[in-house]
């Protein structure tokens, strides 16, 4: 995979990236397609697919350095708030199959809507609390 | 804070709470007002407010928690994909004041989109990784 992999390709160094922060595991660079100004991504240096390929035992240094990342860009655009999301599977959004995460900075009143969310019934959310749990 | 946050009252123990897993760091409980089947957050046991006022040399378990539970929750409910998302500040459409992860289950042509991205120029993409490095 990661001869072919566009972004292990990234942190290998071998195409070239905006980058704006790394640590020991992961890697910051810009969005070449932004959904806002300062829109960045969060990759692993090391390949997985997303979190459900995730090696088990393994864990990231993810929260500080994405508060770290998260902090700068929030100070430098002059936002009033971000987004950080990671989509998992194409049917969630997911383009490149390298696990990602997303850092979008937020603007007071910028127009972005949340997804439409209903209110469950107690006995809807029973159900899928035992489903849950025998998975 | 502890004393008026809802989420610090649901680790407590105080108020009841559909709970599908929890760690040493995290619990995860099921959205009482879901997007999708399976909608579930994930919510550190110590209160902070978003990633930016996270404690600085903490660093918590999330990327296997996250794994565990999102692998769970799609099996659960059979879904294609899920998104993984956090909102902090207001202007990102975060409403409690406690840290929180949402977890929400996909599937093929749900009908939910993606926000509106556009390609950035080579000098716009410059000219923001400046702004981030000296932030």
């Amino acid at each position: 995979m990661t001869d072919e992999c566009i972004f292990c390709k990234i942190v290998k160094g071998e195409i070239p990236c905006n980058k704006v922060g790394e640590n020991d595991d992961f890697l910051c660079f810009l969005d070449i397609s932004p959904i806002s100004v300062g829109h960045a991504l969060i990759v692993p240096k090391q390949h997985f697919t997303n979190l459900l390929d995730f090696p088990v035992g393994l864990d990231l240094s993810f929260f500080s350095f994405a508060k770290e990342m998260a902090g700068k860009i929030v100070k430098a655009v002059g936002a009033d708030g971000f987004n950080l999301g990671m989509n998992n599977g194409r049917a969630a959004g997911q383009i490149v199959f390298h696990q990602h995460t997303h850092l979008i900075p937020r603007f007071d009143d910028d127009g972005l809507s949340s997804w439409p969310h209903a209110d469950a019934s107690a006995k809807e959310l029973e159900k899928t609390r035992e489903k849950i749990l025998k998975a």
